[in-house]
């Protein structure tokens, strides 16, 4: 496996740290919020004596409370159609060798996370990138793009729904139209949607599971990270209505006979944290968004969409290579002893070249610490040797 | 993947919980010793804000710790060395996949852990069983055997000690056979080592970690789930003086981000318990082991061997086999209102017929259940419709 853009700078940054400078790391969606009380106190409280193995598709009162939480939300989803996973990327991973064989390929739009490749590595299959572009903030390209490269080993889609990294809310009527595609070609929907509470404009999530007529193509991949502030904890679950998925699933999840016990303490302890948390939560990302789009745009040569979700954007920067930038800025420069890391966009495509002049923020950190960032920037664009205005 | 054969007993075993009848577990290496205080505590204790990431290696603070683990085992391994992993699961599945290509082979004596196989479908490798056998206790067979399965594919060896699931405790004579076949045919030694201190009777387990002149060549696994009975946290470590392997590991690990958070808090400060914890658990064990091999070896017809090692056992059973025998009891016969759930042998092997008229049983419960579990299997065997004796 490639290292990636990101991981290469991890050196630079260390070196900068070192030098005695302050870096703030955009680089990483690891919030800064802090992870609710109920969950704290879950795991300050625990009484066993043995920390034993659970169900290998989690424990069954998580599950049922799990299974509550969607219901909530108008998803009509019973307590054995959840398997928790080791975080959001086991079940991604669990989705994709419950229901591929090697060689099989899935369509993706780009950018997209990286770390889906790993996972695709490791099950064997192929993404295929259908490119969205900054000029319309990221929006699902047509569905003609997505037909034309349909072969007969294409087996599924992957929607990421607000999407990391780009920050794009899809709407009901593009989930729609993926539907119809779906159903058309028999695909799998894998849909990940761990950013699903944060949404932003007055916008509402449109789940994948309101896709009622393709329910037995689609398999939910979910976490508490983002949710709850949690990323330790790596707790996620997979969801489907297909009962042979979760079957199949359930045996790779008996192979590695357990999810984390404690962090399933703290799971289902948060889903009982309070309306306020996520209001508090809410107003916080909204005010850094808001500050952050602004102050990028403001700077000459710069181009950065307004995310409706998650708590990333992609941004085009003056330079000629984002990859070179990133490493100058955390090597080079400094601003009153500052610097900033940022993760290069090229890791977020598959398509060689594409988006070698953007990067992946994440405003996972305060407004003050964001001011000061964004200044930093400013005066790095400025005096860095490779810039290049269009 | 095959559901394993322990596996389709749990719909009996929950039919027979339902009918009211105390089920004695003896199927699954869930012990019932307390989790050490330091642990449990250190969990209660708890003082960060947000439960985030930790790096993907582990904490460096835990790895660092558990390296002078092993140095006062005499085991020569820097912090850098070690990659802490989701139990020692992912410990071997990243040992496969960071040095085995799809098509490969690794040698290993069965019976053997049955979730091997589940490794190895998922790394696309295959297992090339060599038989042991109860008669001779289950020692290692001659290297002849290993020799005559060797290919040009063939790029392994797994070896499990003290074994789960025979119990087996691998002398240093032994292993240092295979470490010639090792360096011979320039192959990869994966040493599962997680019941290091389970060794009976004064014999001192013998690492794989002492074979100086192989250390490129091993890839040591290991967990604190049965050390610490601590089988819900779900960390283990994957530790080599190959850099090489762990800088390829290291990648996999970032790919699903960290290892369980609470859990290495957890594991770093099991590494405290003290001398007496293992005083008591070694004094049950051998209580425990001493009382049910003999309580077994006087049913007639059965065979078991005294295991120097883990806690577990393979048993020859009079009947003609030992998967519908494990079926039976659980569904078709009680004692006094109890029975007992074992795990049929055959799921150990990979031979098809092979141990077909064993089981393994594990030594997890107090005497006085296993007291109670022997005389219900003893009232078994002479009912059982499908009693076979030699």
């Amino acid at each position: 496996m490639p290292a990636s853009p990101i991981r290469k700078l991890v050196p630079f940054a260390e070196e900068a740290i070192k030098k005695g400078r302050k870096v703030y790391h955009l680089n990483i969606g690891q919030p800064d919020i802090k992870t609710p009380e109920v969950a704290l106190n879950a795991i300050r409280n625990i009484s066993d004596k043995v920390i034993q193995y659970s169900h290998s598709a989690g424990n069954e009162s998580y599950r049922r409370k799990l299974a509550q939480y969607y219901q909530n939300l108008d998803i009509d989803i019973d307590y054995n159609e959840i398997l928790i996973t080791t975080g959001g990327s086991e079940a991604l991973l669990f989705a994709f060798q419950s229901t591929l064989d090697p060689g099989d390929e899935v369509l993706i739009t780009e950018p997209f996370y990286a770390n889906y490749n790993a996972f695709a590595i490791m099950a064997g299959v192929k993404l295929v990138p259908i490119t969205s572009i900054i000029e319309n903030g990221f929006a699902q390209p047509s569905l003609d793009k997505f037909e034309e490269l349909i072969t007969e080993k294409t087996k599924g889609i992957i929607v990421c729904n607000p999407n990391n990294p780009t920050g794009y809310l899809y709407s009901e009527q593009e989930l729609r139209k993926l539907a119809e595609l779906v159903k058309k070609h028999d695909l799998y929907l894998y849909s990940d949607e761990v950013y699903r509470e944060f949404c932003y404009d007055g916008e509402k999530h449109f789940s994948a599971m309101y896709l009622t007529d393709i329910l037995q193509n689609i398999i939910l991949v979910d976490s508490v990270s983002k949710r709850y502030s949690s990323c330790g904890t790596r707790i996620g679950a997979m969801v489907s209505k297909n009962e042979e998925v979760i079957s199949t699933a359930l045996k790779f999840g008996q192979a590695r006979l357990s999810p984390p016990g404690l962090g399933q303490i703290a799971g289902e302890a948060s889903l009982d944290t309070p309306d306020s948390y996520f209001t508090e939560v809410y107003n916080e990302y909204i005010e850094r968004r808001n500050f952050m789009v602004a102050a990028l745009n403001k700077m000459e040569g710069v181009i950065c969409p307004n995310p409706k979700g998650a708590f990333y954007t992609v941004v085009k920067l003056p330079v000629d290579s984002s990859e070179k930038f990133c490493e100058w800025i955390l090597s080079e420069f400094e601003y009153e002893n500052q610097t900033v890391m940022m993760a290069p966009a090229s890791g977020f495509y598959s398509t060689p070249g594409k988006g070698h002049n953007e990067v992946r923020i994440a405003y996972v950190l305060k407004k003050a610490y964001l001011e000061k960032a964004m200044v930093v920037l400013e005066k790095a664009l400025l005096a860095y040797p490779g810039r290049v205005l269009e």
